[in-house]
């Protein structure tokens, strides 16, 4: 079971690409954590994911949106940092064998200042996409299509090693 | 060498979205077909990308923008159709080793239809994404992000086959 947490998010059309990519790799659920976008807005955006965000679960706190699930997973796009234990950090090609078979919940934080150090301390692993070492901060729905994708495409391959075509 | 290149795109916010993708994954040249957006406006989704609109090569003519490339891969939500030979598709962790140290153009189309049979017919290769069968059609500044991820995850692996962190 894959649920994505989305954390106060503050535009529209990430809220809504979002959705789509829900649907485009079969996410479960989505959880907004106290939004400060206007959902109809959102939904112009989302295309065929629509039906996402009419059935998001719009939480008021953090804890709400975590509390049932196996495995936390909150994302950054700063690790690493020397030092830092709470830093350290997994890449998203390292995170299907932990998942698997598992009720995971995908964290992502606010577009002005990410995640807080408390919500990542509450979280089991973090996930560091790698990239440009001097610009490595993605837009907040592109990280959530790279990461579904890897997921999407780790259990394609589980699934048909030979084409890696999903068969479920 | 890697040249993105986009042929005819709408939306500003993808065009935006795309040139800050060039600069988290870094990106060579940016191209654009005969843009339908407004350039100034699409800086406004550039954040740190920025410079890669500003230095972007607007041409009129799909051809200008492939003229000198070594590869061309077009890029489709639809792939593998029975019986359409054009239509046969590599997979995005397919796509490093017809790449490397190549010339490439990595092609996407317009929002609303796609690239046209033709455009897909000058290329070399047809690279698909896959997804929800039964709704694969990404965004586009969102295929954008997943190929760029994939070909950087690649380099990086080559380069430091232990840790997987770029160090060129
Ligand atoms: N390279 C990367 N790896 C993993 N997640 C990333 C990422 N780049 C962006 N994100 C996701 O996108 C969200 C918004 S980007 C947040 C940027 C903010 N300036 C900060 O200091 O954190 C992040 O909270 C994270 O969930
Ligand atoms: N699953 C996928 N794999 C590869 N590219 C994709 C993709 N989904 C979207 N794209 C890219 O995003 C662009 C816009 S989506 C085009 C959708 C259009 N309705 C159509 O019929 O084609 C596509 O031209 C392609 O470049
Ligand atoms: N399922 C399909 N298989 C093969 N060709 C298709 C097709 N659907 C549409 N086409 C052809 O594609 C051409 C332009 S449609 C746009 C291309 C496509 N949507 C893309 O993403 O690249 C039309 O001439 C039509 O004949």
């Amino acid at each position: 079971m894959i649920r994505v947490v989305l954390v106060e998010p503050e535009g529209e059309y990430n809220v809504g690409f979002i959705a789509r990519l829900c649907k485009n790799f079969l996410v479960d659920e989505l959880y907004i954590v106290n939004p400060k976008v206007n959902i109809s807005e959102a939904i112009k955006f989302s295309a065929g994911g629509k039906e996402f965000l009419e059935n998001a679960k719009i939480v008021n706190n953090f804890n709400d949106a975590i509390a049932d699930v196996d495995i936390k997973i909150a994302t950054s796009s700063i690790a690493d940092n020397k030092g830092d234990i709470l830093r350290k950090s997994i890449k998203p090609w390292e995170l299907f064998p932990l998942i698997q078979g598992k009720r995971v919940a995908l964290i992502f934080g606010r577009e002005s200042v990410g995640l807080t150090r408390e919500e990542i301390f509450k979280s089991d692993f973090l996930l560091h996409i790698p990239a440009n070492p001097s610009y490595p901060v993605l837009n907040l729905s592109h990280a959530v299509g790279i990461i579904l994708y890897e997921i999407w495409k780790n259990r394609g391959i589980l699934n048909n090693p030979q084409t890696s075509t999903i068969s479920e």
